[in-house]
């Protein structure tokens, strides 16, 4: 618990690169994908695949090539009302790369398994494709700001879910697959989520906008999807035989031990910012 | 062989379908869908997987409701200039979502294994996903004749390599996959995929760009494409311990065998619409 504690003190400076965005976050979220990605297929090598962790690694490299390559074109060619492809047709392409890339290493038949092919495509998107949106929200014209609830979110849920649970705790929640987890800590997680949104939205956003219905829904739902971020990590590490997905972050677990519940809540947010949010502005 | 042929030229009125487009290729794309995903599951079952047919379907679902949604929104607020999100906005939530609800459904982690999960993803991904790009070029606004090419180069490669193949065929091209193949076949369908796509440019298209180097690398690169298609689905199979993924088309297999290299295709080259075409207008 000590270590716990210390190791999230001294990750906090790290939020500075939260703060400085730009450049900086998208050089974080390209060391989180590869080191994630890492994590992922190494568990699922423990349960005796052989993911293609090239294939993974290059499509973590095409996919910030081609938003480099977008950004560029749409710098150049903007001003001369030139085309440039946006953001979302590049994203879809690198997914099209991806899924391809993922297939046709299975036509080794002799080699490979079923297995190794569809666990190379599931890690990309759970990883480099769920990490992508913290870069998306952050180039978001309107709604930068809200990258910050990405991680007011899923930290504030994780948080007053442990603290809430420790000392209310009673009711399992799934006893199978996470033990020490309660149906009060889960309920907690949610009130800390909205309670923390809140709080930001007044001070950072415009205030009538953190203050009304869609916003508060927003923070309650966005903590429901983050502790399924945090289910579903666990479900698969129970599978994989692992405890944790590494040792990076001392008393923390990997990388992926502590951002999975970020990895959900990034899209999340990011369709709540592309999708429903321009419908009220 | 013959009812091979027989079954082909009962299959040509369905071409009509493509001449509509619209809601009719629509209902044919999500037609494919699902027969298409419930024989690649039930060849995943058959390897002793379990992944989800519910979620599959689902997903099916959600990514026609989210499209008919976007497009009536474009048409009731198009005019009066308000947002409306676009048709990969929404294609990347689906994504999301899609991704979310099969990881979700490993939570369960005494009945389901890994590959329960990753092959419900992949199923996802493999069929719904690149059917959908027929729709996409369907709905494109200056390339909407392109939508022949996915047939043209798909069933060009396709009947080329196959008549090369017989006639010329030496060398083997991947024994251990697809002993039949040969590297003959293989380049005869690169040829067939070419010629077919200029003489459609020259008619349909504007000709100066059928004739343009750079559609010919298009259908030339389109029938690797194609050929990747057709291995990757047989490499699939032969680890499903299967010969052909149904029993739909008599002499053809299933929605999947005959559909395997539209389903690269397509993608690819809404991929040339969308990304490099729009550089040259």
């Amino acid at each position: 618990m000590k270590t716990r504690i210390i190791s999230a003190i001294i990750m906090l400076p790290l939020l500075l690169l939260v703060y400085f965005g730009g450049i900086w976050l998208k050089l974080a979220c390209i060391a989180i994908s590869f080191i994630g990605l890492k994590e992922f297929y190494d568990g699922f090598r423990n349960e005796g695949a052989q993911p293609c962790y090239i294939i993974g690694y290059c499509s973590i490299i095409l996919l910030y090539v081609l938003h480099f390559a977008g950004m560029s074109l749409e710098y150049f060619n903007g001003g001369a009302g030139q085309y440039a492809p946006g953001r979302e047709t590049l994203a879809l392409l690198w997914a099209f790369v991806s899924v391809a890339a993922s297939l046709i290493y299975g036509m080794d038949v002799e080699k490979r398994k079923n297995l190794d092919v569809v666990s190379t495509l599931t890690g990309i998107f759970y990883v480099v494709f769920f990490v992508y949106f913290v870069v998306l929200i952050d180039e978001s014209e309107y709604a930068h700001n809200y990258i910050w609830l990405i991680f007011i979110i899923a930290f504030g849920t994780d948080i007053f879910a442990y603290f809430s649970g420790m000392l209310l705790g009673k009711h399992k929640l799934c006893p199978n697959l996470s033990p020490k987890k309660t149906v009060e800590g889960a309920v907690g997680g949610v009130i800390g989520s909205m309670v923390f949104s809140v709080l930001f939205g007044v001070f950072f956003l415009a205030q009538g906008h953190a203050l009304s219905i869609r916003f508060i829904i927003m923070a309650c739902i966005g903590s429901v999807v983050a502790q399924l971020g945090d289910l579903t990590a666990s479900a698969f590490k129970r599978k994989m035989g692992i405890k944790d997905y590494g040792n990076l972050i001392p008393g923390h677990g990997g990388i992926l031990d502590r951002f999975d519940s970020v990895l959900f809540v990034a899209p999340y947010l990011y369709f709540y910012i592309a999708v429903i949010l321009p419908m009220f502005i």
